[in-house]
């Protein structure tokens, strides 16, 4: 298939062009490098050494035979020259990572957040106007996040994007509805992914724009079977307060002799897949694509549940590293319950990767073997989700 | 109290400056032109001679004594210019309708859909972001849209905002919820109005913002109190296919001697206000603000619903206008019940003006006196939604 990857020199979209150019389909890659500029903003790298795109590009050349090429603009700013693209490449699919995807990176300041909602709001919405103006039967599928559930609905698994309610018309009557599920994101970059939803079932009901929407869990590991095949080809690794996901950073904290930070109680569940996973679920979400006139398929990209306290007990057991409880910045529940239903990806042959048979390569091969790029001032997160706080309590 | 309107140029800021500016509050508006620049764009005219922003105001410090200042700059674009204003201003509330507000205009080609989309919703975000960053204690009152609620869910009576619901856990366990009406927008612009109540919900629970969203119906009648006392204040009147509301297009085929062209089969069923309830809707709005930490509150502003063939037959009764059926340019249900909820505006006093009462002082003092502005070939709607129709078929 010939496959556009918006966002492609990401942590999800690098190792996701890889994949899908292994496998066989045609891939061309669209990145304005706003991940890297954002690094240099944030003045922090990459714990791996990543490679130039153009170095990346060659590498994967010459280790597999295979193109890709790369176009570097911007999917929010620059609606014609993504219009052209659709219209010269014809793809049949094209996936949507093109969003900044960072919940701590979004609540930095005003202009944080408005950069984020401008960003990813626009760059949805041109993808499908684009999609739609190019009069093409093009299949989107886009990095959504499981934060657009929320966290903890007492008792209730979490169903895959749609959830199916009653409601009282009168003491006789009642309707019973199938929703998308009821949002309730917990900071400016979940709550793009809230409003980005209500675009897709739009441009779905109106226009018959065939869309999949991952709802993902937070990644962990750092390469793939390809990105392994050459030093060049290395993905990201994010260890700073602001990209470094939970178990990255605890990583960097064991690897570097730093006693694990756990926010509040750690009793915060949450879900988790492996980077290998998600390349998998991908492919596998492109080659089942919904029929033209089905809804926007919707589903829960991730393998498995976790509370941060159990975690950081796993990574200490793996390591010998501490665990020390801080305050936690974020406006959320200390402890909540999580059950999440992903039978559509197990359907589909999706075989998980689990935490305690992935940790250790990840502790060997990464964590430990680039200790000595880390910067460890810059592991803390220092996003705080309540200005207001203060003046709340004198009101 | 002090106030500023975002806005307050347009077809309901315009009469909701002067209400609020009448009942001793002191306004400031902020407005950069565009429904003014739009009108160019699509080379119509507002049938009632408008005057220039600096003459309305100069003349309503005649009539009124009052003054009204007014800033021109674009509310999504300036952040920091509004921001500024408000930390000088310190208001108390700020009326909020700065978007794009014409449901037809949003669909005519992909650059109106962007627009629409980056407008309205950076225009929200900004406004939020900013009264966070102020620091400071501002109650948020948006104007939304009846048509977030999508129209004909059988039987039920359309809520105030918020959705009883039950969810079955298993057998014996239900969970009852109260959850934002589930959005079904019917066009970019009314989907931008759903993203609108995402942000408020956000900004609400995060930050504690105080904001009460108004989802209002059709509009009609043209004058209110205040802009009938100098020619000067004469409000807006848009009968043109994109921006007029299908009574003003009514109107102005009856007085031009045109047959009422009613879309489909006119079973459409819509909710209505007179522009002089709306005014006074909004001082209500303002002057019972939720509390601190309440959720958003939510009013349906809409006093009475018609059938748009009832509509015509009303018309065509006062005018003796001809009914004319064509084909229907919009995705939608031919016919639709609609019941909708408004107690809360009722218990605050509201008195409904009714179409019965209030259509024939517009079909004279306006549609009539001012018909000889009119240019009949922008009376039909040129927009349509469904761009993909033919292709379709073929698929």
């Amino acid at each position: 298939m010939r496959i556009i990857v918006l966002g492609g020199d990401g942590f999800c979209g690098w190792p996701t062009s890889l994949y899908l150019s292994d496998r066989g389909h045609e891939v061309v890659i669209v990145d304005n490098l706003s991940r890297r500029n954002i690094d240099n903003e944030l003045e922090v790298a990459s714990l791996t050494p990543i490679a130039p795109m153009t170095t990346r590009l060659r590498a994967w050349k010459e280790v597999s035979g295979r193109d890709i090429s790369w176009h570097r603009f911007d999917v929010a700013e620059n609606y014609h020259r993504l219009l052209s693209l659709i219209k010269e490449e014809r793809p049949d699919a094209i996936v949507h990572f093109a969003e900044q995807r960072a919940a701590p990176y979004s609540m930095k300041s005003s202009w944080h957040k408005r950069y984020t909602v401008n960003n990813n709001i626009n760059a949805t919405n041109n993808l499908l106007a684009a999609v739609v103006e190019s009069g093409q039967d093009i299949h989107v599928v886009h990095l959504g996040s499981m934060g657009v559930y929320g966290y903890g609905t007492a008792g209730l698994r979490i169903p895959e994007g749609y959830l199916k309610v009653e409601v009282r018309v009168d003491d006789e009557h009642r309707i019973e509805q199938e929703i998308l599920y009821p949002p309730r994101p917990g900071s400016i970059y979940h709550l793009t992914k809230t409003q980005d939803q209500l675009l897709f079932a739009y441009y779905n009901s109106n226009d018959k724009v065939r869309v999949t929407d991952l709802h993902q869990g937070i990644v962990w590991g750092t390469q793939t079977e390809q990105t392994s095949r050459d030093e060049r080809l290395i993905n990201r690794f994010d260890y700073d307060g602001d990209y470094g996901t939970v178990l990255n950073r605890f990583l960097m904290q064991a690897a570097i002799g730093y006693p694990l930070t756990v926010h509040g109680t750690g009793g915060q569940t949450r879900a988790f897949i492996h980077i290998r996973n998600t390349v998998r679920c991908i492919e596998l979400a492109i080659t089942n694509a919904p029929a033209l006139g089905d809804r926007v398929r919707i589903f829960n990209q991730m393998t498995e549940t976790h509370r941060l306290r159990d975690l950081a007990t796993l990574v200490s057991n793996l390591t010998g590293a501490s665990i020390d409880y801080i305050e936690n910045p974020r406006n959320e529940a200390e402890e909540n319950e999580l059950a999440v239903e992903n039978r559509q990806f197990l359907d589909l042959g999706l075989e998980p990767i689990t935490l305690q048979d992935g940790l250790l390569e990840e502790v060997a091969d990464v964590a430990k073997k680039y200790a000595y790029r880390c910067d460890r001032e810059k592991i803390p997160s220092r996003s705080l989700w309540r200005a207001r706080a203060d003046r709340e309590a004198h009101v």
